[in-house]
């Protein structure tokens, strides 16, 4: 048996996106863009992918653009709003805890001018309402803060964006990174304050190669990419149809978000009531962390020592993003944490197609990778 | 019987492609980034693939960035190019008759203030490559030339490239679209005197979803989407893995170059010979065009009434670029057609798939078409 738990980084897929890819490929592999009978098959299928989206997150189908996932996503986001806004100020508001597609961007952005408020955390990971209204001027003209942590799991308080904005009279757009939120925790950008949002297909058991941005009907973003009408020249090239017919139904195939969040929170206290029996465990993710990620320190044993010695049992986790192999976790770094914990971090992340005996075998793990690390 | 005759537009996926997509998506789930087991199956998958690629062109594996498509492709080798090399001069080469994923990002360019230079062409949509050399001078910084037009199936001689920036002096690289050209041509950059080209999965029989630039070791290039350290950095974010693993399979797949290529040619011939029977057809297409393409006008029908009525007995061909939807071709303008020709275009494009069946039925449908729109 294995046990996978590095949900964060990616998801299996599921039966419903697979069954929906293969059609996609053998029967429906038409272009989209094509005008006769074999596009309009395919973009039947984009239709209904978009449809499904669109339900998922209460918007409007004009208002959903499919890119080729989470990372083009965001760099849609941050470039197209500051380039549709540039005219109406320069500042730019973010966290220290983002993701690097949304970080790096905001970096290139700030070399080509802009001011950049990148407000910092708590012990939690979390930053302060009250900091972020106080950031946002009335030359802000995007405010991009994640919704959930992707090493942490912290909640972060995205709804005060807008407030903020309205209460500076700032042009600001507010961007959420929803990647590790949709599907887990409501997501309705209408009633958030959200104008972009960004979603990736393979965290909630969809295939790589697909993800959506919410862009609201009354905002504009100019496109990074350019060629082809697809997708209303925001994301222009022939769209990668299998993915997003396999994103579309892993959409469809999601759970009821209170049920999930109640399974993985009966997860997450069974994983700390466990490792409750293990001595130099210090546990990062604050208590009301999305249930879905804990982040914990095995005091005194090497992250990357410890991810091999797990996934030679079958038990894969991670040291912190997968998109920042081997480097210092700058989230962690954010939150103060100390040297020991900075070293040692283990990211565990559940999906619902994990069990309390996937568990058994981490802690199993870990207890025997502190016998083989720490013996003296 | 269907016969599908629009494969510059998109192909079937092969069953050695859905085959490999299968085994990604439902075995080889991981994120190639993880350091864990399910990572490296990930990364052993991926690795593969390039390789498969790397051998077709010829070049070095490292050469080879993995992109979600052609049009991908196309703007990272344009402004990439345009980024990396904008100290050493202004000026850009190119052609009338380029995709819009090549057209666009360069108009965008001009707009940032380089100069740019559009080549135009013949009656056959040929460049000259005396013109080329003429239009590049000390401070040209990028050439861009696709090799094969996908309207008309025009092959450029894109190996003058290289010989007007020696004969210039000039610090530029030379790109080449190959979208059209790969898998039907022999496409060796190192030969050709190309230092950056663009291929597409989905026009030799792969997913779409996934694409590739070869960038010569020898050159730089920016990127213009940031985030992770996948794919040096030039192509940020998670791999578009299961349709990555399908391109791979659909390149292995491909057969001799030399032989598809006459297979074609019969099947073009037979086309033509066919045509010949009916009145009132004008072909747009240079003797010497790629034999996979073959752009005919029907004198009088108005392209989309002729491509509808086609749909509708199962004969699937288009007006021009699937990218293009509607508009009056620009590679046929410039080929100076008149009125008549330009109002009725019909491209029709062909596969290995393809049989002297789905050109009978094509060429009775046009007839049957004639019979219908041409009647007074």
């Amino acid at each position: 048996m294995e046990a996978y738990l590095d949900n964060s980084a990616t998801t299996p897929v599921c039966k419903e996106a697979a069954a929906a890819m293969t059609v996609a490929m053998t029967t429906h592999w038409g272009n989209p863009s094509s005008l006769h009978e074999k596009g309009l098959q395919a973009q039947t299928v984009l239709d209904h992918a978009r449809s499904e989206v669109a339900k998922k997150l209460s918007c409007r189908e004009e208002e959903i653009t499919f890119t080729s996932g989470g990372t083009e996503s965001n760099n849609i986001a941050v470039f197209g709003a500051a380039a549709a806004l540039k005219r109406e100020g320069n500042r730019i508001v973010t966290t220290q805890v983002e993701h690097p597609s949304i970080a790096e961007p905001v970096n290139e952005l700030e070399a080509e001018g802009f001011e950049v408020v990148r407000l910092g955390v708590d012990s939690t990971g979390r930053i302060s309402a009250g900091e972020l209204a106080d950031a946002v001027n009335r030359r802000t003209i995007l405010v991009t803060i994640m919704a959930v942590n992707n090493e942490v799991g912290t909640v972060q308080p995205v709804e005060a964006a807008k407030k903020a904005v309205r209460a500076a009279g700032a042009p600001a757009v507010v961007h959420v990174d929803a990647v590790q939120a949709f599907g887990k925790i409501p997501v309705k950008p209408a009633s958030l304050g959200i104008d972009i949002l960004t979603i990736s297909s393979h965290k909630i058991h969809g295939p790589k190669g697909a993800g959506a941005i919410f862009i609201s009907k009354d905002i504009r973003v100019l496109p990074r990419y350019h060629g082809g009408t697809q997708e209303k020249k925001i994301r222009p090239g022939t769209e990668p149809m299998p993915a997003i017919a396999g994103f579309g139904a892993a959409v469809k195939a999601l759970p009821d978000v209170r049920a999930e969040y109640d399974s993985a929170r009966r997860l997450r206290d069974y994983l700390l009531k466990e490792l409750g029996k293990l001595n130099g465990i210090a546990v990062n993710s604050p208590p009301d962390a999305l249930p879905f990620v804990t982040n914990i320190s095995v005091l005194g044993v090497n992250s990357e020592h410890m991810l091999n010695f797990l996934s030679q049992r079958g038990v894969y986790v991670s040291s912190g993003s997968a998109c920042s192999k081997g480097s210092r976790s700058k989230v962690l770094e954010a939150m103060r944490l100390d040297e020991e914990r900075l070293n040692s971090p283990i990211r565990i992340s559940t999906s619902r197609f994990t069990t309390n005996e996937h568990i058994d075998m981490l802690v199993e793990g870990l207890s025997e990778g502190q016998k083989r690390f720490l013996r003296k």
